[in-house]
């Protein structure tokens, strides 16, 4: 069973704004590991939601999309 | 001896912006550690960049702050 319940609201546009990227710029979640110095299976579990990501971690996926890192945590990216 | 050395820019960013709005509004680390329910000391090692703080946490500290969690990690916050 997926754990779901209550995933903290800033997770989930975490979560959002991964897949999004990827998706945009066709970008597996294989790459993107690659491309941050993380697991693949990490990557898939952040995009359920299911980490406490860190600060250190949310850095690295802010430069593997060449992005400012704050804007993975904003709700509506513009 | 403070442990300053290679601090990642992040986390150095959400020091920043955490010393700035507190002294803004003049709120003790004491004080914001209660609002977030986090402990005094904690804020104090996030202030010195010693803390790979966690996504959640940083939703606590915005919520604390009353602000979009996003703009805790701007490096030039409006």
């Amino acid at each position: 069973m997926p754990r779901r319940k209550n995933i903290p609201v800033l997770r989930s546009t975490l979560a959002r704004n991964i897949r999004k990227l990827r998706a945009e710029r066709h970008i597996s979640q294989e790459a993107l590991a690659d491309m941050a110095g993380l697991h693949r299976t990490y990557i898939g579990s952040i995009e359920r939601g299911e980490r406490n990501v860190s600060i250190d971690n949310i850095e690295k996926l802010g430069k593997a999309f060449s992005v400012a890192p704050n804007t993975l945590l904003e709700d509506e990216p513009a």
